[in-house]
C-alpha cells in the first residue's frame, strides 16, 4: 500500500506530541489554544495532501475523500485530539493519526464509498465534566441544558469556549450527523489496560464497550473504644465494608468469562483512628461489563449480600446504570481478516473505558481496534505504545476501510 | 457508714466538672492552670476535713489518714484529674472523688493500716504524647530521655511544665515510691465500654488490663483502570486488605471467651478513586487481651493469613507488643464480697484501656472497679455515668479498703 512511510507517520505523531507538552505531561484540554494548534497542524497535513476538510459548529474536523458513487454512504474513522491535564501523547491522538494514514493511503484508489476522518472535540471530561461531548452532539445524545450548568474551573461553559474559538454555539443542531450518510465508523485507540501487553498481542479487535453501574455505599456502625468493646458488642462498619469488598470481588470473578469486572476503588473510614472501632465507612462500587445479564447477576448478588448485613446500617445509593454497547460483528470480522492477511497478532476483547465510538454505535455500525498500553497506563505522561503497534493499527484500519469502501 | 452525703459528693463532682468546662467539653490538660485549680479544689476539701496531704516533685497529690500501726503499709486508691481536649467530666475524676469519700468515711475508724488517696498527674497522653506519666515515674517505668524529646504543641516539655508550676523537674527520683510501704492499690474508673450498661450492672470488678499488640500493614498492589483490567489481571490492594479485616475479626471473635479483641481502626486507600483499582492500602491492627496465649493465637493466625496473600506485596511492621496485666485476685474477691454485702449488681470483667493501675500493679497488689459509661463513650463531652453508680462505687471502694486496712 502507498501512503506515509513509517518514519513520516512517526514524525507527525511526534509533532503532535509537542503541542501542549510540559514537564508534567500533556496539557491539551478541549477548546484551548493548544488543542486548536493540534487541529491546525492536522489541517496543514491534509492541505499538503490535497484532502478536503470542513469544520462543524462544534469545531469538529471532517476530512473526506470522495467515492466514485455519489449515493454511497461514507466509511468514517477518527478519535480525539484533546488530553486530560498531565496526560499522555497517545490517548485519542493515535486514532486521528491512523485515520490520517488511511485517507492518505486510499485517496487515489477510486473506491466506491467516500472515506471520512473525524477529529472529535472534547472527548475527555476534564474541562467541563462531560465526556464524549462531540459524539454525543453528533448522534443526538447531548443534554445541552446540563452543559449550560457545567462551567470549567474558570467559570466558562462549553458555549463560552465555542464562542471564544469562533465556532457556532447558537447552531449546534447543525453538528448533528445524518446516519443515512454513513455506512460505518471505526475508531483506533490505546487499550488503557494490560491485556494486549501481557499476551504480547499487537491488535485488539473490540467487540463491546463496557458501561459502568455505580453505587455509593454508606455503612453506619458505632465508633467504640477498640480495647473496651468485646467482639460481641461491636458494630464495626469496616468489618461489614470488608465483606462487601470480598463479595463484589468474588461475584465479578465468577463472571470473568463474560468480561464483567467489579471494583471498590474508594473507601473512607471514620474516625480512622488506631484505637477506635470504625463507626462510619463510605465506599464506591463500580461494576462494568458488556453483557447486561452478567452485570445484573453481580448487582443482584451484591444487593443480596448488603441485605444480609446485620448490626450495621447500610445505605446504598445508585449513581449510574449505563447500558453496555455491543459493537458490529461484521466490521469486527473485516478487521480480524485484515490482521490475518497482514500476519499481525490479534485477539478479540472488550473495552472497559468509554469512547466516542460508544455514541457513534448508537446510530451506525461501529467497530474499534486497540493497541497495547505499556503497563496499562493512560491519562498519565507515562502513557506509551511502541510505534510498531501504532503502525500495525494504521495498516489494519486502512485495509479494513478499503474493504468496506469497495 | 458516715462520710459525705450523696448530695454533698455529687456537689463536689459538679464543682470539679466546672473547672475547665467549655462549650466543646472539658479542657483540663496536664500541668495547665485548670488542672492545678482542680488540685487546689481537692486540697480545700481535704483541709476542711482535716486530712493531711503532700505534693511530690511531679505535682502528684498524696492525701493520707494514718493507721494505728506505724509499721503497717498503706492501702492506696486514686486516679487522675487531667482530661483530654474536648473531654468529659468522669474519666479520672470519679476515681479521685471515690477515694476522697473513702478517706473522709474512714478517717476516724482507727484502722490498723494507713489509707492514701493519690491524684496522679498527666495520665492522658494528649499533651506530651505519653500516658500514665505519674504512675510510670512512681513505679520506675518512666523513660525520661523520651520525655525530653516529647514537647507539647507549644514546644514545652513536661520538664518545662513542672518548672512553670513550681514542682521539681530536677528531683523526679524523689517521686519514686517504695513498694514496701504499700499493701495495695485500688482504682475506680469509668468503663469506657458498653458492657455494664448493656447488662444493667452497676459495678465491674476488673480482673485484668489488656495490653495492645499493634501492627501497621502496608499492601502494595497495582493501580489499574477499573474498567480496562480483567479480574484475572488485577493486583487489588483493597481486596487483600479486606481479607485481613475479615480474618482478624474472625480470629478475635473465636477468642471472645478469653476477652481478646482485634480491630482495624485505620485504613487508607490510594489513589482512592472510583475508577482506579486500589494500588496501595495502609492499615492498623490493634489486638488486645489479658491472656497472652489467646493474643498469640490471634497474632499467629493473622500473620499466617498475611503469608498466604498472593498478587499483592504485604509488609507488616510491629509497633508494640505490651504484656497484659493480671490484677490481684484476692483484692478482687474483697471487692466482690463488698458488692454482695451492699447488694449491688456486679460482674467481673476486663479493662480494654490502660490506666495508672497498670503500672501500680507492677510493684504492688492492685485492683480496679468500673462504673458504666453511657453508650460506652469516653474522651468526649458526652461522657456520662449515672450518679447512683458513682455513689455505689464510692461505697464499695470504701468498704473494701476498710476490710483491707483492718
Amino acid at each position: 500500500m502507498p501512503g506515509l512511510s513509517p518514519s513520516r507517520l512517526e514524525a507527525i505523531f511526534q509533532d503532535l506530541g509537542r503541542i501542549g507538552e510540559t514537564a508534567t505531561g500533556m496539557q491539551r484540554l478541549a477548546f484551548t489554544n493548544l488543542e486548536q494548534q493540534a487541529y491546525d497542524y492536522v489541517k496543514s497535513i491534509l492541505d499538503a495532501e490535497n484532502i478536503s476538510h470542513r469544520t462543524d459548529a462544534f469545531g469538529n474536523l471532517f476530512a473526506r475523500i470522495e467515492g466514485t458513487d455519489p449515493q454511497a454512504p461514507a466509511i468514517a474513522t477518527g478519535s480525539h485530539l484533546d488530553t486530560v491535564p498531565n496526560g499522555g501523547k497517545y490517548d485519542g491522538t493515535i486514532g486521528v493519526l491512523a485515520g490520517l494514514q488511511t485517507l492518505i493511503t486510499l485517496k487515489d484508489k477510486g473506491l466506491r464509498h467516500p472515506v471520512e476522518l473525524i477529529a472529535f472535540r472534547a472527548e475527555e471530561s476534564s474541562r467541563f465534566g462531560h465526556s464524549c461531548m462531540a459524539s454525543k452532539l453528533m448522534t443526538g445524545f447531548a443534554d445541552l441544558e446540563k452543559w449550560k450548568q457545567s462551567p470549567d474551573a474558570e467559570g466558562k461553559t462549553v458555549f463560552d469556549a465555542l464562542a471564544d474559538n469562533g465556532f457556532g454555539p447558537d447552531r449546534l443542531d447543525e453538528a448533528r450527523i445524518d446516519p443515512s450518510q454513513y455506512k460505518a465508523f471505526l475508531e483506533c485507540h490505546i487499550e488503557q489496560g494490560r491485556v494486549l501487553e501481557e499476551e504480547k498481542i499487537s491488535i485488539g479487535v473490540v467487540t463491546g464497550i463496557a458501561a459502568p453501574t455505580r453505587f455509593r455505599i454508606q455503612l453506619n456502625g458505632v465508633a467504640d473504644h477498640s480495647g473496651a468493646t468485646p467482639m460481641g458488642l461491636r458494630h464495626d462498619a469496616l468489618v461489614s465494608a470488608a465483606s462487601i469488598v470480598t463479595t463484589l470481588n468474588a461475584l465479578a470473578s465468577s463472571e470473568a468469562s463474560h468480561g464483567t469486572v467489579g471494583t471498590v476503588g474508594q473507601l473512607d473510614v471514620t474516625p480512622n483512628s488506631m484505637n477506635v472501632i470504625p463507626g462510619l465507612v463510605t465506599m464506591s462500587v463500580d461494576i462494568r461489563g458488556v453483557q447486561e445479564e452478567s452485570i445484573q447477576r453481580v448487582v443482584d448478588g451484591l444487593l443480596a449480600h448488603v441485605e444480609s448485613i446485620q448490626g450495621v446500617d447500610v445505605k446504598v445509593t445508585p449513581l449510574s446504570a449505563e447500558k453496555p454497547v455491543q459493537l458490529d460483528r461484521d466490521i469486527a470480522g473485516v478487521l480480524t481478516d485484515a490482521c490475518i492477511d497482514e500476519n499481525i497478532t490479534h485477539r478479540s476483547m472488550l473495552s472497559g473505558a468509554g469512547h466516542d465510538a460508544m455514541y457513534m454505535a448508537k446510530i451506525m455500525p461501529t467497530a474499534m481496534i486497540f493497541v497495547p498500553s505499556n503497563n496499562g497506563i493512560s491519562h498519565n505522561p507515562e502513557e506509551f505504545t511502541p510505534f510498531q503497534d501504532i503502525w500495525n493499527a494504521s495498516q489494519i484500519l486502512t485495509r479494513a476501510i478499503e474493504r468496506l469502501a469497495e
